[in-house]
């Protein structure tokens, strides 16, 4: 989910917040005014910061896994760092696309064009349940993994917010990169971490095999529920607690 | 201890800085203005900060233990990222909370509810002290590691520091997390790192073995005799430093 | 490449934004009215900084390859946040040199006067293709890790986004670094991450074996393509996104 | 040294800027108006930063080396990351202290009182030359480590850049503390990692055996080389490209 959407979704959602009217957002990159070619950009931006994302990321998994020595490796920390520190670079570079996969899947058909032999022998990034753990727990690890990213992202880029506290906007990118790290760390133990429906499905896709079939479901279940949970969360627990109207009476003119 | 605990025992306590008065306090969670709502509310939030908190942290654990491939393990370092980072993102996250545990041990038995069984198998975060280290080093690692946490929330929530110097508000929820990062890579290998009461405490009544009760009086003693050492020594030399009458006097117009 | 010429670069390429007028960049070391002793200086602070860069990250490769115990290695992990924070420092100091490297080759000789027979034994950084992998897989990889390094230098330096963004300014060095680092996790195993010719160069120079000459060219066709189809994107996607004629104008005073 | 100290030092090596006066440095401890209290405040508020710093620092450095699974250590990584880590904070939280260790061998022998038989045992923070390296190779590395370290130090400091750019104030104790870091990366292989002479003479103190004796001076001699080389670098080289008459002339008005 791109952090536009995110906004989006949270205007449309703030409607309880009477006293106090956000200015409409300032899209980042389809400006009407700029016509045809806003869309086109769209595509082309979304395109790459996929193609960086999935190379980089995917890179790191397949030298981890190549890897005989298992002293030499990078290891499951270096893999968290490389996922969630591509996530901050690209936040941080593109200002809210957030890494914004509009379509991973024919990203990762191009990417793999001319690696594809090392993705299908080391299963670089498909996503399966640790026959370890239950089904439910599986589940349970995207509900809530994606539930840390996306309250993260919401409170990154509440205006509210970003108007009284210093360290929100400046950090913005930061803490976003840092969730999406963290939640590598719990669960890629258990389902490899998911909490990107359109990225499980395109490695599903690719690796084409039958384990990455099996709870595919949970990669698209697990990701919307935890999304919702956690914009109903923002907007009904947390945002109402800003809604403090000395605030926005002196700061707005009496508006 | 919320910060918002801190930064209430931080006004009862710097009664001796007669010359720089303080504004009042904005509580982030009580308005009192807001009603009944406002308690409800502050439960679900620190519920559900705790719920994160506790279900990150502990996965990783888990996921530490139970890997059976010592090299696949996230390690000590990658643990004491989790909770350093968790930290991190959940004070960013709700500017204050703090991870603030109100009761754990109540969402402890709820969260465990659907994975009670890998619990109790590895002993996810249950504190007790390691047999190589005697009690009192144990309890001086509690006190020692709770210090710098308080120390370091104090030193962020200062509005007299925040004033002056500007990376102190921006930075704010960065030091915070470190200090508990950098707590736990000293004192894990002593307790397990507790630092925290009421989460030593709800571990040590799910897990329910012998062991965590034995020394389990040392995640109170240590937290508690290390936050007032941490609170006088901040109010008593740190804070006494910065009682500079020609700032708050050009700053507050004569007051 | 230093920032300067990236910002150079980025000036002489953004002829398609006819409506935005950038001020002419402040050159941070080649001040023209300082005459000819700047022209020294910047090649002094250019040595010290290239010295200490690769001082402290071949140290830490020989550190890690001459340790006979492999768990007590730095890791690649390791490797890698010594390059990537390395790089962070100097950006942070020096303001925009980002280590960028004049002629390493000479630095290099002068640094391996006093530890040759280190460097040569355990061959500390030389890049090479690891056997595992293809020409073409190395060579894309030296191309997508320089086109997200200098992609993230593109964003950070843009006065634009530095103009509408408060994160932009405040953490510039910071996603620089971790760009540096992340490529590092990726490409390690695979080339040795070169991302930088004169580096590569220079460390072939003095490695002086037949292995690393194999390959040598695609650490000057990687770097250059990825640098190019960097800045290509930049201006020609990203860059054009931000064209926001309002903006300009209301900021500019119709100019 | 103190950033106060490093302030001081510049303030008195900054002649030769003849065209921009620093306003006079704002002590951050022994302010004349508190009188003799300051005094005392000033050596309790060092004592335990000390106290913390060491106690944090050596606690992991023992929990790493008496953890008789290599795989359950924190690693190299994690003894830098908590020296680094813990410079961070206490440099966060001083706003200037930087850690700056009044008298350590004091402050040593009061913490080692509850737990000296874990220090003697396994030898916790000593420094010594490790015998795969030279004499010459251990002096260098203490020397360029503590350039690292004080060039890092005196550009977070310096007002003139604090007033140009806006990363420099906000992100200042965060370059600090990834300098300390990345220099421990480098060389605990090599020495141990002194860069500090206070600190490698009281941890020589406590651990009085042979072999910390041997090779001492080079944690004198290094340090204040290193020291001294960085101020002289930032001052003449650094700090002159700075010297922009523009800049002065319109920002102090004529002056």
């Amino acid at each position: 989910m791109t952090s536009q959407e995110v906004a989006a979704k949270e205007e449309g959602a703030s409607g309880a917040a009477k006293d106090y009217r956000d200015p409409p957002p300032v899209p980042l990159i389809d400006l009407p005014e700029l016509g045809q070619w806003s869309f086109y950009r769209a595509i082309i931006a979304e395109f790459i910061a996929t193609l960086l994302f999935l190379y980089i990321t995917v890179l790191t998994i397949i030298g981890h896994n190549s890897q005989p020595d298992p002293c030499a490796r990078v290891g499951l920390l270096g893999i968290a760092w490389a996922v969630g520190g591509m996530i901050f670079v690209l936040v941080y570079c593109t200002a809210g696309i957030s890494g914004g996969h509009i379509n991973p899947a024919v990203t990762f058909g191009l990417f793999l064009a001319f690696q594809e032999s090392y993705y299908t022998r080391y299963g670089g990034g498909a996503n399966t349940i640790n026959p370890a753990y239950s089904t439910g727990t599986g589940l349970g690890a995207e509900i809530i993994g994606t539930f840390v990213l996306v309250y993260t992202v919401f409170s990154a880029t509440d205006p509210k917010r970003n108007a009284r506290d210093s360290h929100v906007p400046v950090l913005a990118p930061l803490p976003i990169g840092f969730a999406v790290f963290i939640v590598h760390l719990a669960t890629i133990p258990i389902t490899g971490t998911g909490i990107n429906p359109a990225r499980s499905f395109g490695a599903a896709v690719i690796f084409n095999e039958e384990k990455p079939w099996d709870d595919h479901w949970i990669f698209w279940v697990g990701p919307f529920v935890g999304a919702a949970a956690a914009a109903f969360f923002y907007q009904k627990v947390m945002r109402a607690g800003t809604n403090n109207a000395f605030w926005s009476f002196s700061n707005k003119g009496g508006s």
